[in-house]
C-alpha cells in the first residue's frame, strides 16, 4: 500500500571519501531524485554508513540498525567527533547480542542528520549553497526509503533483521509497512506508531529555545559563523530529563549538592542534577547540528504510520510475512508500554507473527542504550530463533 | 525547633497605596529586618495581598491561601494585567468550598515575586536602585516568615487554615513546621516536602533558557529597556508540559491539525498542542518577571523540610495539634501522590491528626486549579468538621 521510492540505477550512485568524518559515504539519487512525503525532490544526496562483520555469501546475513533521534551510524566507538565509545557498544560487537563474527551490522546516519548523510548543514548540489531552512521538511519514511536506496547500491537484496530504538523503532515499523518483503524480521524498541501530544510537545519546547537563540540567525548561522549552542543547549537539557526516569534521576543524583557542603544560596549549580544536566547540553552542541535537530524532530512529530495507511494500524502491517519483536520498558515515560502495546494489537490483529516483552528495568527511556541483561536476553533470545529460521550459520 | 521571625513593631507598618496593581500593600520589616535562611537580611520590604470575606469578631476565621509558582494574591478575579478569572474561582467565592460568607480568605503574593511584594523588580530602599540579581536568594521558609509577619500587622494571631496547592503546598507544610501554634488546620495539595530531583531538573531547563536569552542581560534587563521573552516563554512552555498528565494532552490536542487539513511540511505550529503551548509562552511573559522566575523556583528546589530540621521528617511535626488534611492527584507526575504519602507516613510518625486522599484525576499536576468535584468534595467534607471543630458559624 506504501509505494518504494524510485531505485536509482547502481551506475548513479559514487561512493565518496568523507573528508571530515570517517567510514564510507554513498552518492544516490543521481539519475532519479527521491520524491519526498512532503512533495518536494532531494536529489542526488549523500548517505553515510558504517557497516561492522561481513555479508555472507547468500548476503543474507545483513542487520539494519536504526539510530534515534541524536544518534549516528558510529554505533562502536570510538566516535569520530567526541572519541567516546558508540551508542550501542552493550549491544553490538563480537559475542554481543548483535554478534558482528555472525551478522553484518549496518548503520547509516539518517536523512536530515549531520554526520555526512544529506541534510541541512550541507551543500544543496543543486545551488551550490548550504540547504539551511532551505532543506525539505523529511519523514521517517523519507529515511526509510534513503535506506532502501543505499542497501539497493549495495546489492543487499532483504534484511535479516532491522532494529532500532527510540526514533529507530519507527524507522524499524516503517520499515516493515514500506518494504515486507525485504525484512525477514524486526525489533522496534522503546518506540510507537505516532508520535504523542506530550512528545510533540517537548519537541516543540526544545525547538523554540533553538529558534530563540538570536545565533540562529533564521537558520543560516553557519555562513555566518555563530552557532545557536544556548538553545540547542536548553533543546537538549529539556529532553534529557524526557530520556530517564524520575527513579533513575533520583538514584542517579537524589538531592546531593555539587563539590560543595552547604547551598550556595546563588543560581550556580547547587545540585549534581543540575551539574549533569548542564554537561549534557554543552557536550550535545559539539556534536550536534541545531537545524538537524530541528527537522528530525519534526520527523518524529510527523510519524503516524496508521494515518499514512488511512486506515487502523493493522492496514499497515497486512500480510505482512516479517517476525516480530516488539519490546518497551516499564519506566519509559516517553514511549510508554502501552504504545508498544498498541502496536502489538495492530500487529495481532494482521495475524503476524509477533512477540512482545515488557522489561522491567527503572532506567527509563534511554534503558535501551544501557547495560540491561533482560533486555539482552530477550533480543538474543529472538535472533537466536529468527537466524535459525533464516538458516544463517553460527558464529 | 524553627524560630519565627522577629515581628516589627506595628507601628513600623505602613499601609501604602499601590500605584500600579490594585490592593492593598504593607511595609514590613522597619524596625528589624527578615533574616533570610541564606543569612542576609531584608527591610524594609512590602508585601502586597488581597483579601475576601470578612474577619469575624473572634478573628477565627482566617484562610491563609498560598499561592503556587506562578500564581499571585489574584485568588478571585478579574486578574489586574490579564483581566482573565483568579485562578483558584473553582474554589473560593460565596457558597464555594471556601466560602467567603463564611470564612476570611486572606493571600499575599510571595517574597520575591512580581505582582507588589517585594522581590528582585523591585527597587532596593537601601540603595535606591533595583534589586535585580542583588535580591538575595530566599526559600519557601522566607516566604512563609514574611506572611507571618503580615498577619502579625494584621492583628491575626491564628488562622482556621493554611491552604495550596503545589508551591502553595509546601508553603502550608512551612507553616505547620515553623508555626504549629497558628495554624488550626492544614491542607496541603499535590506538594511535597522536598523538590525532587526530576522536578530540580525542569526547574534548571526552564532558567538555563531564561538566562540564554541575551535579552536578560545578566538580570538587569529592566533597566536597559529589555525582556527575556523568549527565554521565558521557553521556559513556561517546558514547565506547563509538566503541569498536565499525558492522558489530559492527549485528550485535549491527540495529534490535531492546528486551523490546517495537512501537515504543512515546515515549521509552523502545524498541531494544535504546538500552538497552545507558544500561546502559554507568549501570555506569561505579559504578566510575569523572568527574575521572579529565576528566585522562585530556587527556592522550591530547595526546599527540604526533614533536611530543615536536621532529621527525620516526623521531627518538623512532632507533638503538632494541627489537623492536616493531604491531598494528591493520582495523574499527577510532577509531584505523585507517592510525595504524598511521605508526609503523611511522617505525620503519623508524629501522631499528628491526618486525613489523606488521592483524588482520582486524569487532569495531572493543574487538577487542584480545575472544577474536580470529588477534590472539591473532600476538600469542603474536611473544612466542615474542622470549621465545627473550630466552633465557626455556618455562612
Amino acid at each position: 500500500m506504501i509505494d518504494a521510492a524510485p531505485r536509482p540505477a547502481a551506475s548513479g550512485a559514487t561512493t565518496l571519501d568523507s573528508h571530515a568524518l570517517p567510514g564510507p559515504r554513498v552518492v544516490l539519487g543521481v539519475d532519479a531524485p527521491l520524491r519526498l512525503d512532503g512533495g518536494a525532490e532531494l536529489g542526488p544526496f549523500t548517505v553515510a554508513y558504517q557497516s561492522y562483520g561481513r555479508l555472507n555469501a547468500e548476503r543474507s546475513n545483513a542487520i539494519l540498525v536504526c539510530h534515534a533521534l541524536t544518534g549516528d551510524q558510529y554505533v562502536v566507538g570510538p566516535h569520530p567527533v567526541t572519541s567516546k565509545p558508540g551508542w550501542w557498544e552493550a549491544v553490538v560487537g563480537p559475542g554481543k547480542v548483535l554478534d558482528t563474527r555472525r551478522y553484518f551490522v549496518l548503520c547509516a546516519n539518517v536523512l536530515g542528520g549531520c554526520m555526512g548523510t544529506t541534510g541541512p548543514r550541507e551543500i544543496d548540489p543543486r545551488t551550490g549553497r548550504r540547504f539551511d531552512l532551505g532543506f525539505p521538511v523529511i519523514t521517517v519514511r523519507d529515511m526509510v526509503r534513503a535506506q532502501a536506496m543505499l542497501l539497493d547500491h549495495l546489492g543487499i537484496d532483504s534484511l535479516f533483521c532491522v532494529i532500532g530504538g527510540s526514533m529507530g523503532a519507527m524507522q524499524v515499523l516503517e520499515w516493515a509497512a514500506s518494504f515486507p518483503d525485504l525484512v525477514f524480521s524486526a525489533v522496534p524498541i522503546a518506540g510507537s506508531a505516532r508520535h504523542s501530544a506530550q512528545n510533540i510537545a517537548f519537541h516543540e519546547v526544545g525547538r523554540q529555545a533553538i529558534i530563540a537563540d538570536p545565533d540562529w540567525c533564521g537558520g543560516s548561522y553557519a555562513d555566518q559563523g555563530r552557532r545557536p549552542e544556548r538553545g540547542l543547549a536548553v533543546a537538549r537539557m529539556a529532553a534529557h530529563i524526557t530520556y530517564l526516569s524520575e527513579i533513575a534521576l533520583h538514584r542517579k543524583f537524589g538531592r546531593q549538592l555539587q563539590d560543595r557542603e552547604r547551598l550556595s544560596y546563588g543560581f550556580e549549580a547547587d545540585f549534581q542534577v543540575e551539574s549533569y544536566l548542564r554537561f549534557q547540553g554543552a557536550s550535545f552542541v559539539e556534536r550536534f547540528d541545531a537545524n538537524s535537530y530541528l527537522y528530525i524532530t519534526r520527523a518524529m512529530d510527523y510519524f503516524d504510520l496508521a494515518r499514512d495507511v488511512g486506515g487502523p494500524l493493522a492496514l499497515a502491517f497486512q500480510g505482512t510475512k516479517t517476525r516480530f519483536c516488539v519490546i518497551s520498558f516499564s519506566s519509559d515515560w516517553l514511549f510508554p508500554t502501552a504504545e508498544s502495546r498498541d502496536v502489538v494489537r495492530a500487529l495481532n490483529a494482521a495475524a503476524a507473527n509477533v512477540s512482545f516483552v515488557e522489561v522491567q528495568s527503572d532506567k527509563g527511556h534511554d534503558a535501551f542504550l544501557l547495560e540491561e541483561p533482560e533486555f539482552h536476553a530477550t533480543l538474543a533470545g529472538f535472533l537466536a530463533g529468527a537466524a535459525e529460521h533464516r538458516g544463517l550459520a553460527r558464529a
